[in-house]
């Protein structure tokens, strides 16, 4: 790491904002794992949306979104119908290899410069990004719950290895 | 807003992170001001602690965190217990003013750098301070799901002003 007397000093790189990123995307793989599959797509409280919902809306905003700021093309037509746990997770593992190899192409510049994500949500680029990263943090906080009032302990949620 | 032609292009700016995190405080206290008086340290789901237990935890980590990360000393005997919801939001209100004081405080090069929050806690500052920051959007995400469960409607999440 670097540190104070570096010529360029930085809040956050882009790599350690991918691995920041990659690191809660692995914690929420794991919430997904948790929840029994007859509950994935059917439980929920007060009326939200189930755990399955989210991850896939969670899936449709992530890599489409990194893919919109790299390309200029926003794609937002995937389906976010039910399917089986297993048929999320692989989702998610592509999702997961894609951002990979997509972020490099996202040059450093991009992170300031003004989007409209999906033709309708205009922002930086880094906002919109933290939105996508945030968005994922909050309705995973919601799976906790439906685990937990299902009696299933949740990930820890510092673990992100 | 800068663009690609700026010499030392960054993701975000201490000033934006900043932003962006009291952003989110503005988001926390309103959900801790939709919670009824009577609910907000008693209510719960699944065995949880309420979510004045979890904003006490939130202010006992923001301003401890930055004062400790600019002054090197570190303060954790905060008391959690339950109180009014009014002296909850004082406190809230209180750490807000004192988090935008201190930030000027903190140079950039220290993001970098490696420290042991409270003591215990070891890490780059930016990765330490991004952890309190999504704890704070975990548990608020927690604290929707009381509030849908006891037919309150949330603030709108993307609503940070």
């Amino acid at each position: 790491m670097s540190d104070g007397s570096v010529a360029n000093p930085v809040v956050i790189s882009p790599e350690a904002l991918l691995a920041h990123w990659q690191g809660h995307r692995r914690l929420t793989r794991r919430v997904i794992q948790a929840f029994p599959e007859d509950r994935l797509f059917t439980y929920s409280i007060g009326g939200m949306r189930s755990f399955g919902e989210l991850a896939m809306e969670m899936i449709s905003m992530a890599l489409p979104f990194l893919r919109g700021a790299v390309t200029g093309e926003w794609e937002s037509s995937m389906s976010r119908e039910p399917r089986g746990r297993d048929e999320v997770l692989r989702l998610w593992d592509e999702s997961t290899e894609q951002i990979d190899a997509l972020w490099e192409k996202l040059p450093i510049e991009r992170f300031q410069k003004t989007i409209t994500a999906f033709g309708q949500f205009e922002g930086t680029t880094y906002d919109l990004l933290l939105y996508i990263i945030d968005n994922e943090i909050h309705h995973r906080g919601q799976g906790y719950v439906y685990l937990r009032s299902l009696g299933i302990e949740p990930p820890p949620f510092y673990e992100r290895h």
